[in-house]
């Protein structure tokens, strides 16, 4: 297989963007790239665009078109993915492809999602339109604190996780999102802020669910033969992608504990990438709530199956632990754009990676120098596993 | 670069699919492509889908998920691609680029559409948005009758090329369609039936126009190794891949006596391919107005700019002639379902190409056994040209 890195990366403020359009955020995040890269707009030979907003909370039917014009990439082959909140990283995962194929040099994986332009309301019941559809949101109404909500209580009846718990999760991203200059939420919380903040799905709390958010993310991947030839201080190599999908109607999941597609994703990346679970140094997960992130330790081996609150508990997922996981602040603060999540994952991993996180308190002391991406879409119905390495 | 080929191929009979649903529609295609290629679901490990209904004129957000479960294919990847009206070709290319990189062995590229669910009026606009959005559309109120129409008055002021001209391209696609069990409209027509139908755009009338259809088709690829193992008869290899972009303002366009993007695609396939356009036998060209084929058979070399109206006039787009195209009928006369025109074009030209076509009398004499499909989304937004080889 040609090898392929992640040669360029940019990224937006995550936040409340109505200070920009669409083309204006999406600028705001591909001409850093591309300066990271050292290479032109014109070197772009393909660009995927990870989106799942166009045409509902923002109007723009055709943004790979319209950001490419505006950036100065038109003439290269585009395309929109679509992997409801997993977008970016199935953007991220064609643009390899298209690369490690051979067919080109350089591509841009792209992610972009402009959510406020709608009523909080009006997001919710569009996000929840993400689920099973026809089924589970037009006769049950379930929106997605809802279907987590129910993910909670699996975990909590199967395995005694507690209310505690998930705020710990909340506590801890938001100590790094106050740390991290792109975050949307950059305020520390407590676990008594979190239990006494609003019911939203019960046992979830309005600090368990991450925010709605405008942002863009921007990474450019070379083959080798051109990092070669660009002369790339620190590639980082994509060392394994790992992919799978779950049925739509949760009816037909074996648990609700677990995700199975987040499960057969990530063992089909640490095959393809030759790695173990305790040899990543840092992971970004999939925390759009925060029983997610718990899961997420699960599914991806970084314990045993239930084992996810004591991690919490004993503080391992944090820098100087076991395995510190989303300590740019995860969907959590740093905020979740739906499109762009995967790429931003990408993005702070090669930070992390190059050793250049900023400000340097949240830099992961590197070891092996391999990082972990994990991205859901849906309530389990998409997942990415990408797995990164200096 | 690893070789990839289409070993099995499905279409769903296209039109108004009013007596299925979009999941019961998918497995039309998806079922016959299995069978043809002699795999199972579970050999499946990746599918991308191209749809740019979801959520506008149908309503489900997440076709990919819906359509993998009651398929059967729940567990592999997805994702759902989008580039307008070229979307099952970007699917394509997505579906390519994972095989070829060396990924995974058998994926499928599937498309479909589901059209009819909405009035016509509805859909004109909906579709309409896929030009440039906020400007052309928001502030000029430009539909795609109406964008296609500016390119016909170019052709037609530059080239000489007349409202006859237009019409034949209508009767020879209509002659194909109505040999076609499979074509939405299978009624023969002549050019006065053209020139007196309905003015829909001046100087576009309605039979210069394709029907809004529902549809869906089903490719499946495998790499090279798999072709041996599953001793497949008659591979069809997947020879280049050509891909480009133009600008969202058409104003920005150096002509609209032809597309950019179309030309750039087209020499990028050719080159890769290593093909010429005089050895292509067969060619499906993206005609969703008679204008449109007429630019392609010169943006593809297959003439001179301004020749088109020429090859026409002579009948040299005919079985027989030099460059049969659209033999199936076209976007004109088998329909356009947009998200699946670009794999239905695949499922032609691999038929056209194991000599296979039904009927007899449909199929193209083979010299070369090259086939070339070009599928353009927008008004050359995008651009994706496909060679394919025997």
């Amino acid at each position: 297989m040609r090898k392929v890195a992640v040669i360029g990366v940019g990224n937006t403020k995550f936040g409340v963007r109505n200070d920009v359009n669409l083309t204006e955020l999406a600028f705001e995040a591909v001409k850093p790239s591309l300066e990271d890269a050292g290479v032109d707009t014109k070197d772009i030979q393909f660009m995927a665009l990870g989106t799942i907003g166009a045409g509902a909370w923002y109007e723009e039917p055709l943004p790979a078109v319209v950001v490419a014009e505006y950036c100065g990439l038109t003439g290269a082959g585009l395309v929109r993915c679509e992997a409801a909140c997993a977008s970016g990283s199935a953007a991220f995962l064609t643009a390899y492809s298209a690369v490690a194929s051979g067919q080109m040099d350089v591509a841009m994986a792209f992610g972009i999602e402009k959510m406020r332009e709608v009523d909080t309301l009006t997001a919710v019941e569009l996000i929840g339109r993400g689920g099973y559809y026809l089924w589970e949101f037009h006769n049950f109404g379930l929106t997605f604190p809802g279907y987590y909500a129910l993910h909670a209580t699996a975990h909590m009846a199967k395995y005694g996780t507690t209310e505690e718990d998930l705020a710990k999760v909340a506590v801890k991203n938001h100590k790094y999102g106050a740390m991290n200059p792109i975050a949307h939420l950059q305020n520390k919380i407590t676990v008594d802020d979190v239990l006494s903040s609003m019911v939203i799905a019960s046992p979830l709390k309005l600090y368990d669910c991450c925010p709605i958010t405008d942002g863009a993310s921007s990474i450019i991947l070379a083959s080798e033969e051109k990092v070669r030839e660009l002369k790339i201080d620190t590639p980082i190599w994509v060392a394994g992608i790992g992919y799978s999908s779950g049925t739509a109607n949760l009816s037909r999941r074996l648990s609700y504990a677990s995700l199975e597609a987040g499960v057969a994703a990530g063992q089909m990346a640490y095959k393809t990438a030759g790695v173990r679970p305790d040899q990543i140094d840092v992971a970004e997960v999939h925390d759009c709530f925060t029983i997610a992130e718990i899961i997420a330790y699960e599914d991806l081996g970084f314990c045993k199956p239930g084992e996810g609150p004591k991690l919490v508990r004993e503080g391992q997922n944090e820098i100087g632990g076991k395995i510190p996981v989303n300590v740019d602040g995860g969907l959590k603060a740093k905020g979740h754009p739906i499109g762009a999540t995967g790429c931003s994952m990408i993005y702070e991993l090669t930070r992390q990676l190059r050793e250049e996180a900023v400000p340097r308190e949240r830099q992961v002391p590197m070891k092996n120098y391999i990082g972990l991406a994990h991205n859901v879409g849906g309530t389990g119905h998409y997942c990415y596993v990408t797995i990164l390495k200096r």
